[in-house]
């Protein structure tokens, strides 16, 4: 079962990609509003919802940061009692280290979206993504909540994804249709990135719908799963932001089978939701801040997983290596030097090193390959290095890209920019 | 004992700062000369010797990444035979990932040496610096080993400081004269760094040399602590290049008492050498590859000492972090979301983070210090930032810098532009 979810593959699995995103599976509504919750003078989408119209299993993970969004804790406690029917979202803000008034602020979102429409608050999972460590400007938000629910439409999807991007330079959106015993089921999600796609990456949201009919622990699985194999790819190490969620709504609504354990189905289901958070962390990846390179680091016969596993995150996370990328520079000697120091095991002579297709190093030591044609793979936005340790057979893929001077210039003033802008305008 | 050492202090320890790095103590000459290694037509030091005139207790402490270079195998190799009385390095190639002639040419650098002394050529240490994956230009060192021994002297400490250089701007070199007994002993060093100051860095060579009287697992024990209090506390997570290399000798040719095994003179001397380490390792992260800012990073109150260690860590090698730093920009945001995914145990509501002597987060929460006061500290060139866990006792501090533009664009070719020189000379 893992080993068909070697994200070195594809998952293989028959579908059609469709339309619609979020709101691609039946029954399921969504919009957005602009509340200037960044900046009350500009005008841009920064608060959406997502609901579903009949009961749903959901599933959600969070971020592993032990210092946690105040919204992250709200949506834990709500995701316990089950049947969510609504996501809140904003960006501009993210509600981390703002203390009990953050706690009273997410509360006060989920509330407000209750009562707009006709639910319970626990049935709401709230999100935030924006700067830490200011209080949301919840004036701005609550008293809107009724005007974003009447924005809601089986065409909302777009308006909500792009509410939800800070640093994205665009909405991130992905739908597919899947064949399942004599019908089908869809799946669709938008998600947000940004921040470097690295271990202190900004927050990353993703939201996902499926009409699909799944149990609660089989959808459990299923998501721990997909994650595994996709957004832990990109964010390196496990290591999350503060407001990291990943929530998957079920409503059943599918003329598909209902999934069952151990079936032809859920083999089914989970590839088909691996494939969808797939597509929408390389989408996160490619649209990393500042990213004029999109790299697949590929490391191949290791002796177990874990070790593939350290090796790919090493070379993703080396400065040093994603400076030469940006350079085009193919240096397989800083990527050998980022291996060994990963922690895998390894022989240095068996360690052979491609650029896309092109072998730059065999066993441990250079190769007669021109660097101009090495130069010409790593001149391309998109290009892969395979690193075969010839020790084993396990593989990882990591999905990462280069650093650039534009990532530092900026990543350089944030917060002086942010605070002095609420200063001037005489805001909290 | 330990906790004497904790970096959070300097060592204290009664000494005088002397001029003369490596030569400072008695009974050491070094020298260095220009053999074109990098590049035959660009005239520069590059190839240094330190000589011991008598027989020494000598230990040294290697990369542990599992690349590596040629030389720091023969060097292992020697070092195991004791009574080292010289070191051979060169700057201007790195001879990693070379396979059996980086071997060859490692040996044959130690036996030129061993022939132009008259000793044997397991007394020689062999460390390199530069570029991966190039073979040696051997046949441009050893005919000059000769030459290199005629120009060693005792005031020849800086020239070869300055021939270990590779993207340094500086030589560095520090030494003192330590009270002891009724006599006094010396330490001095040189050391070369370069590369962001991060695990991935490039090659740090640190060379010691002593004239206390030593036995040699009372010297093992001090070059381990002091290793783990000063250089351990700047190549973060204890990664290491292919190179790495710090050596330190002793020739007992002080007029000191001999230095026992739990005696107050074995104190003072693992002071006064984690002192000489602490500095080469400062100036090594001043000195960082386009560095412009030099941060203390200090963790108070963790659990653990293994707590504070993570925190700190994670907080210096955050590129979020390291941008802020370079933007001026006092993001105690960023930090806080570091140390969160750090995997230190912490209570988010007990963090308070200060920068310099200002606090900017107190309990976790923003704090009512003026933005324009804590920019103030984060715009000099050395400043420090606090994180104190309030949740133990235990004590870390790592030396950082920032993250420039420069240096992604410094670090962006260095491959490309190696290969196309040397090709255009018609070079192997």
């Amino acid at each position: 079962m893992i080993a068909d979810l070697d994200p070195s593959r594809e998952p293989r699995v028959s579908f059609k990609v469709i339309e619609g995103g979020v709101t691609a599976a039946h029954g399921y509504r969504a919009g957005a509003i602009s509340c200037g919750i960044k900046n009350p003078d500009v005008k841009r989408l920064d608060l959406m919802l997502i609901v579903s119209d009949t009961p749903t299993v959901t599933d959600a993970v969070f971020t592993t940061n032990k210092v946690r969004a105040a919204c992250v804790r709200v949506s834990q406690q709500h995701i316990r009692d089950g049947d969510i029917r609504a996501i809140i979202a904003n960006s501009g803000n993210a509600n981390a280290c703002t203390g009990p008034q953050g706690i009273q602020d997410a509360k006060a979102m989920c509330k407000a979206t209750a009562e707009a429409l006709g639910i319970r608050m626990r049935q709401v999972q709230v999100c935030s993504t924006g700067i830490i460590g200011m209080t949301m400007p919840i004036q701005r938000i609550t008293p809107r909540v009724g005007e974003l629910a009447a924005a809601l439409s089986e065409t909302g999807s777009e308006d909500a994804s792009r509410a939800i991007m800070t640093s994205d330079t665009k909405p991130k959106s992905y739908a597919i249709e899947v064949p399942c015993g004599e019908g089908s089921f869809r799946i669709g999600g938008i998600a947000k990135g940004a921040g470097m796609i690295c271990p202190n990456m900004a927050t990353m949201l993703c939201f996902i719908t499926t009409d699909a009919k799944i149990a609660q622990d089989e959808l459990k699985r299923a998501v721990r799963c997909a994650v595994d194999q996709s957004f832990n790819c990109i964010t390196i190490d496990g290591d999350t932001s503060t407001n990291d969620t990943v929530i998957v709504m079920s409503n059943g609504q599918a003329d598909a089978p209902e999934i069952k354990k151990g079936s032809e189905e859920a083999q089914t289901f989970r590839r088909a939701l691996h494939k969808v958070m797939l597509e929408l962390a390389k989408m996160i990846v490619s649209d990393g801040e500042r990213v004029t390179k999109f790299v697949e680091i590929r490391v191949r016969n290791a002796r177990t997983q874990a070790d593939a596993k350290k090796a790919a995150e090493a070379v993703a996370k080396s400065m040093l290596v994603k400076c030469s990328w940006h350079g085009s520079d193919p240096n397989w000697g800083r990527v050998i030097h980022a291996v060994g120091y990963s922690g895998a095991r390894l022989r240095e002579e068996l360690i052979d090193i491609y650029f896309g297709g092109l072998i730059a190093c065999k066993g441990g030591l250079t190769t007669n390959t021109p660097m101009t044609e090495l130069e010409k793979v790593v001149k391309e936005p998109r290009f892969s290095v395979t690193i075969d340790l010839n020790q084993g057979s396990a593989n990882h893929t990591v999905y990462t890209s280069d650093l650039s001077e534009e990532y530092v210039d900026f990543n350089a003033s944030e917060y002086s920019a942010a605070v002095h802008a609420r200063r001037q305008k005489g805001l909290a």
